[in-house]
């Protein structure tokens, strides 16, 4: 009647949100009322704290508008929100999706939720709400999750002297879109790191007990790396080249720059680096560096600089 | 590095967060960390339950992609959520906004932040997280409320016999719409019900301890109503055509289907209705019928079809 887009859009979208959005993901106790109301109801534990946060993905953006299946895209879409909340030591617990398609295409909705729910039931995730739109392929996912209150990790406790730890390997993203861009399968296993990055929830749940600061690496390890030190009063930080561990094809600029890593950077208070137990951690966790009181970042000594694109230049 | 448009919309994406949407909104106690690390923390209140709930405006889809200014697409964006907060009898509190943009347009974020600090503020709501990314414009807007627990007005209340209301008047947004497409300026009067449409939030507050059930009607008052009767258990509902109120310019076409308005559809218990104070409800609210046990829609004792589009056909 109005924008035609918009009525045509609206064709299936109750039934599709009632075939494959409603009770997905993991059931939890909390959730009082999941999707098809005009809002779901939780009831949080009274001891602990609401984390919140969202991420969007757009086609041609944040991944390849071609070839990029829709499960590993639900997964995708889920994972990179998941990343949020382990580094803050939180646990995710409800899941809102928005979902923007160019038009209905049952199957593709099916492979998506199939791919997003897989994720959502592994880490213990309810979907609770979320809409179907019309438009340019997009996801936007809001991820909420519960923390002791007092315990969450944010990227402001860094302290001089502090171990820098990583958890996985760096530059995965960036090799794996690379394999994918040159003919990979998007199921091989040089594009897992990229298709199916994996979460650190576990890991992060182990690790904040002995964390004074924590930050999902996504944007690159230099530049993220950057933002926990100004958010910690304009701190510094050496790093060892040798000890920054690269993903299979992956080189050191990789691992540096902006990657689609979605890898934890972790502050430890050298007093707590004895305490770590790597055992139950669910991936590996390396030491790569050490914060400084002297701002700016420096690798083997030499200082690093961040352009504007959040490359590195070697000075 | 791996995609163009990506890295180039990180340029300024910080520096624009910090700088429009930091510090947004109102300011809540509950608010314990807003924008600025992977998450935001709340402490919600322990008595209540939380409110949940997202909706995406697509341009070209859910609004004009010319001449529509980006101080009332940010107005916009926040009150479709407030709608559905309103319609559970919840008060909103936190917001996350996802805002995809073509281009970064400085004078364009500012005037979009300004527009839904504007309203955030007078309802109460602190932004307190979000994402900027690059592509096709989009806003995914993510609201949080809270009402008290077992108080939350749902669509499954209703029963035969009780009152249907309705909020404000009716068909007010496709006049607008039609009136801007016909030329009319986006801040005239005649537009205003569809490029501002008023917040239900504190009608709903007052109005819930009588109501049984409770829906936004954005989807058109026939496909909303019959979605909320289907929930309750199937009923019938009794319309009155004369007393549907209708907004300037409206017909009744207007007022029973989608119209992109953001009034509530509210379900009162006979026994409750002499109870009602319209005085502080900040709007009109007019009986359009009642709830039966028949199922299906009658206008004036006549049914009423809805069609695969949300459209009327008069049988």
């Amino acid at each position: 009647m109005m924008f035609p887009e918009v009525k045509a859009g609206v064709v299936g979208e109750f039934e599709l949100i009632a075939r494959y959005f409603t009770a997905r993901g993991a059931r939890r106790p909390e959730v009082v009322l999941g999707v098809g109301d005009d809002a779901a109801l939780v009831d949080p534990d009274p001891d602990r704290s609401v984390v919140l946060t969202t991420d969007t993905l757009v086609a041609g953006c944040h991944f390849p508008t071609c070839d990029f299946p829709p499960a590993a895209l639900g997964y995708r879409a889920l994972a990179v929100n998941l990343s949020d909340m382990a580094a803050m030591g939180a646990e995710p617990a409800w899941v809102l999706l928005s979902l923007t398609l160019p038009q209905v295409d049952e199957r593709w909705v099916e492979a998506f939720a199939a791919g997003f729910s897989e994720l959502a039931e592994r880490c213990g995730v309810a979907l609770v709400g979320g809409n179907l739109a019309r438009g340019p392929l997009a996801v936007s996912v809001t991820l909420c999750g519960q923390v002791e209150r007092g315990k969450a990790l944010t990227r402001a406790g860094a302290r001089a002297g502090d171990a820098l730890y990583v958890t996985g390997a760096l530059g995965g993203g960036a090799a794996g879109l690379r394999a994918l861009q040159a003919g990979a399968a998007i199921d091989s296993p040089r594009v897992a790191a990229y298709a199916r990055p994996e979460s650190r929830v576990q890991a992060a749940r182990e690790l904040a007990p002995y964390a004074s600061a924590a930050i999902d690496i996504s944007d690159g390890l230099v530049g993220d790396l950057g933002k926990l030190l100004t958010a910690s009063g304009n701190l510094g930080a050496q790093l060892v080249a040798r000890d920054i561990p690269l993903a299979p094809g992956a080189g050191l600029k990789d691992a540096l720059g902006p990657s689609d890593d979605y890898e934890l950077l972790l502050n430890i208070p050298r007093a707590q680096v004895s305490a770590l137990n790597v055992e139950r951690l669910g991936c590996a966790l390396h030491c790569i560096g050490h914060v400084c009181t002297e701002p700016g970042l420096y690798l083997d000594g030499q200082p690093l600089t961040v352009g504007a694109h959040g490359f590195i230049h070697f000075r």
